[in-house]
């Protein structure tokens, strides 16, 4: 299948206006580097508490950086005070962590809760607010206090015109689901291709939950949850951690000859919302604030999809890896769903996706996920990528979605 | 009373170090003035959600500043998941207030939150991230969905040492407070200045919830909470949401000729952290984040105590309120109570505390606080402050406290 990139076939009209002011880079932000990375294995961790599974990421992350303290420690977390009765979470992971008294702050974005805490890792390093700090998304969904997860994932959705109405974070995918495959007229398997990848690149990742492979088959008999989305349309719940240290590029951070990988740089940020009920869009298949934050990464890294050489999408569930595919651009509307079934999203194809095994496969401990796939994004950077390595993988995008389209952010890595 | 300045006279042993790196400021780091402000009154409003109220101080803030739009928004909030059933709250906030497809990410630092949002946005735009964003904290903890909002505040201490153990955030200030009072020898209503004073002030301040003055004897007369701790000592559980719009110093933002004020700039800004759990200090009574992040900001903006024109500080409770004048510096560990009864912070005294009745008065919806203290002092420093008007305020510190002292920031604001 040839490739298809860009939206301007598909007429300007079909494209959000993205201002001219927020592409700007201001001259004097410092560029910023990640020069460690952590993770824990994803599961079900019923012998760790939150604040050990971010210890054993934070420790991770400090050791593969050769650094020993950081500035400051910024937390993705969604769901820490719903099922582990803790706010005040980054405070209580500094000092649990032994980063006692530094800056500590946890944003909440709901499932891009972690890329929302890499985001303001990236400002504080660009703004020379800092010079080192420590990134960690950290999520425990299993084994909590007793409060239903699923509920408490719908905290993610629009609280009195969606949840409070019955509906299930499952169940508004599977509404999407259910329009996209009437409207684009999609087989009864046709959007399995998203999870087979998934399940085929997380069987060579060690910190992947589920690691076996799927077929086709497999997936035409998986139960249905809410129809017509399957379990193995859906991520896992499960819990994680995951953490990246940023210095500023020049930093002395860089200079210790002991490295033996090269850094990685940020070279886009960029960050959208949309409305958070999906009822509110004017195309509930159509999500803009993934067109809208991977424009503006893209202008600032001054490239084009073209230059992308492996995508870490939010495929929570295989229709967001259709709709996500369309919207980034590389898709025309309703043929997502194809490039999954042709090869093309393969470590080897033209765009390789989920290349660890993506939400489904290696899991989606929600406020972890976006710096897991920044963790991802290092290592197929640095040639680190073992099996799932991407021939020459020189650029790679990084995309988390919060709520069913609702908080996007969208980081563009290079070497 | 003479006026005791800085922990010099009290040994540098009693000082933490101040790391020489974390009080510099890049060169390349923009000016961050406020230009708008907005605040709704702070009581118990049954009849709006917390969306309402983001609204509200949204749209104040951005009339205001004679502004349409923003580039970001960032919200402080620490409880909208357990009282409201809402998280990827700042999204929702951006789409009720039509700022959509705007960035926007919610910050949670427990009753810092609001601070916490202040940081970020001033990095923001510092950075040159960002030209113009909006700032807002915001809570809503009454009339919720039915959850115990006494045990939801308990989310701020230690889950596993503290509020697992049955102690209510209250009864951990209660602690700290039987303990200033046994080891510094403190009468009865020893502590009662801070509220009288904060309730003077509050008479005055429309947006206030309690808007009547107080006795020593009515504090005496004060029904017990957790002894030795009465509800004369305590803010009150309430809703609220105060927002700020900031712009860097030269953007096109401030050069609109209809503007009739002055912009506050943002002189310094610091955060620093401490043990989750009381139990942990060396020393139970003293606020090591309070003084770390005191010592960076009032370096970052070149000043020193006796430059402060007014404190905001975090009289949650009256206890915080001696403890972070001790902290911050002011009085010598065991005398800070003192200070609130000889006029010191009155209007008219030598520190002026709690200008607008502070936590206790104007009330402390606690995700909004932090946010409330710096729409305050922009008034105070613009010469707005109405009868309780600072003399000549040219220059006022705010400090907002998160946890039992885990999470501190501090804020100076200068005109």
């Amino acid at each position: 299948m040839g490739r298809f990139v860009g939206h301007g076939e598909l007429g300007a009209s079909w494209l959000l206006e993205v201002s001219k002011d927020t592409l700007k880079r201001d001259p004097g932000m410092k560029k910023v580097c990640i020069i460690g990375t952590g993770q824990t294995e994803v599961g079900e961790h019923w012998d760790k508490s939150i604040l050990h599974l971010a210890h054993e990421a934070v420790t991770s992350a400090l050791l593969d950086a050769h650094v020993e303290s950081v500035d400051a420690l910024f937390v993705g977390n969604m769901l820490s005070g719903a099922l582990s009765g803790q706010e005040n979470l980054a405070a209580a992971v500094a000092d649990f962590s032994g980063l006692r008294n530094i800056e500590a702050i946890k944003t909440e974005a709901a499932c891009a809760s972690g890329a929302a805490a890499l985001r303001m890792g990236y400002t504080a390093v660009a703004s020379g607010l800092h010079d080192r700090v420590l990134v960690l998304g950290v999520e425990k969904m299993t084994n909590t206090l007793g409060h239903d997860t699923t509920a408490a994932l719908g905290m993610a959705a629009d609280a009195v015109y969606e949840t409070f109405q019955g509906v299930s974070f499952t169940a508004l995918n599977a509404l999407m689901m259910q329009r996209y495959v009437w409207q684009y007229d999609v087989p009864d398997t046709g959007l399995a291709g998203f999870s087979i990848n998934a399940h085929r690149n997380g069987c060579h990742n060690p910190h992947a939950m589920f690691r076996h492979a799927i077929t086709e088959e497999d997936y035409s008999r998986s139960r249905v949850i809410s129809s017509p989305l399957c379990v193995l349309d859906s991520s896992p719940i499960c819990d994680g951690a995951a953490a990246v240290v940023l210095c500023a590029a020049g930093s002395s951070s860089l200079s210790d000859g002991s490295r033996y990988v090269a850094p990685v740089t940020i070279l886009g940020s960029a960050a959208a919302t949309d409305t958070l009920a999906v009822h509110d869009r004017s195309d509930p298949l159509r999500l803009a604030a993934v067109e809208l934050s991977t424009q503006q990464a893209l202008a600032q890294a001054g490239a084009g999809l073209d230059n992308v050489d492996f995508l870490e999408l939010h495929d929570a569930f295989s229709i967001l890896g259709a709709m996500s595919l369309e919207a980034v651009g590389y898709a025309e509307p309703g043929t997502g769903w194809r490039y999954a079934m042709d090869g093309y999203i393969d470590i080897e194809g033209d765009l390789p996706v989920s290349t660890q095994g993506g939400l489904k496969s290696r899991g989606h401990p929600v406020g972890a996920t976006g710096v897991y796939q920044a963790v991802e994004a290092v290592k197929q950077l640095q040639g680190l990528a073992g099996p799932n390595q991407v021939p020459n993988a020189a650029l790679g995008m990084i995309q988390n979605i919060g709520g069913s389209g609702a908080s996007v952010y969208t980081h563009i890595l290079g070497i």
